[in-house]
């Protein structure tokens, strides 16, 4: 089986899945995808987010994936269902991964979400991890100045650090014991949300799991490939802005990109 | 002549240059097309925004509408010269006025920009004060968190303070006497900027300058409304959240916002 995973994100952020894919499933080729034309996703409706959603679909099946990850929280959270019943592919999202990593590792059974807007209102955190264990309590909070913060570059700086407590107040004062970081920039601000909620609270990244989940999948699927002499071979395809995007992905990959081509996405 | 003006934005921002016009021109009816499912154009591509800036003027056209005003700062200055050259109808951004506004203001000859990190880099705003006066020096710098924090409400906040103080202090130093609000966005965070750059400091708001330029181009046209016993009609186009639109629209407008229709901006 030679046939790529299909990988997709609003933007840059979806490669921090991709990176932890790489990692744990080496033999496996990408096919990545980046909306950057029509980035952020976390502050848009329902209705669009599936739209776009299924436009990327139609153009990572004309690459021939055998499997489609969808990076992206947001897109997740509102537009997996619809994209499992409409395409005959396994799709995975990260939403459940995060979900079943977190249930594992709370104890006190307050578990936090930040997320994006689209995310949090969808609820699709709470209804899986409430899934997982009736026990839990779920205390979630959209972080809308995040994103723009990471790509700032203000990984480490005072007015993050405001941010952060402006926005974690509340779930520190819960008491939460597990933290899911629920929009893929959110991980790259893992040490200073550390450092406010302490180090008793354990920060789950679900690209992490995700890249396990993707791992079963196709383990079950009898689809993992089997050949591990030929390199395993990625490519990247955006909606805009070529250079800004190899620029991220030279930071974040553990290889060297060395093609990304535009797509003109709003045609499929 | 009782055909309606076309106004345009990434988003709602372009609302502040709707209420100007309306509040200038009261006889004039407007169309008014903000593309709040791909907002912002701020980060994006000169080949992006001019491709959705078309599309967006396609749309207008099918209004029948006899002028269009480009109210958002990136899409002036990434697009406008392409607008002008593909479409037979008036078309005015909102670089030139405000330049314009800018260079009479100012005494010391140091004019400050700022605007988002496209209209920066496109250098529209440097390019225009130099050919109105050749002895402005400009000082231009991009501002990405600030949009993010308008639509957080931050408008007084110590978190915007800080943000204010890291991007203007370069500004400040260079003693500007001018400072062009270039984002539709900015004019709402004048208390708070005005306060940082002190009251000596000329804050310039492209949006009153624009209305006042539309009203000199329609009477240079002849095409100003002649008719003051029919109320003007204002109608509302988004391609994304309905309902968010209107909220924005309420706070901002002197009128009620009684009708806001979805359209799939993709397909002009």
């Amino acid at each position: 089986m030679q046939q790529a995973i299909g990988v997709f994100d609003s933007g840059v952020g979806g490669l921090t899945v991709a990176r932890e894919i790489m990692r744990q499933l080496p033999y496996e080729s990408l096919v990545y995808f980046g909306d950057t034309a029509r980035v952020p996703y976390g502050s848009k409706s329902k209705d669009t987010v599936i739209r776009y959603s299924k436009q990327i679909v139609r153009f990572l099946m004309t690459k021939n994936v055998k499997a489609i990850v969808v990076a992206c929280n947001t897109a997740s959270a509102l537009a997996l269902d619809e994209l499992q019943d409409e395409f005959d592919i396994p799709i995975i999202g990260v939403i459940k991964p995060g979900a079943v990593a977190a249930a594992e590792a709370t104890v006190s059974k307050n578990v936090g979400v930040i997320a994006t807007e689209a995310t949090v209102k969808s609820g699709s955190y709470n209804l899986c991890l409430r899934e997982l264990d009736p026990q839990i309590t779920v205390v979630s909070k959209a972080c809308p100045l995040f994103v723009p913060l990471v790509e700032e570059g203000l990984l480490e700086d005072r007015i993050t650090d405001d941010v952060i407590q402006r926005y974690l107040h509340e779930l520190k004062d819960y008491q939460v014991d597990s933290l899911i970081l629920g929009c893929t920039h959110y991980p790259l601000l893992r040490n200073a949300i550390g450092r406010y909620m302490g180090e008793e609270v354990n920060l789950i990244n679900p690209a992490y799991e995700t890249a396990k989940a993707l791992k079963t999948l196709l383990e079950e699927k009898d689809i993992l490939n089997r050949d591990v002499k030929t390199p395993a071979l990625y490519a990247f395809f955006v909606s805009d802005g070529v250079d800004n995007f190899i620029k991220f992905a030279d930071r974040v990959l553990p290889v060297d990109v060395k093609m990304t081509s535009l797509v003109n996405i709003e045609s499929y």
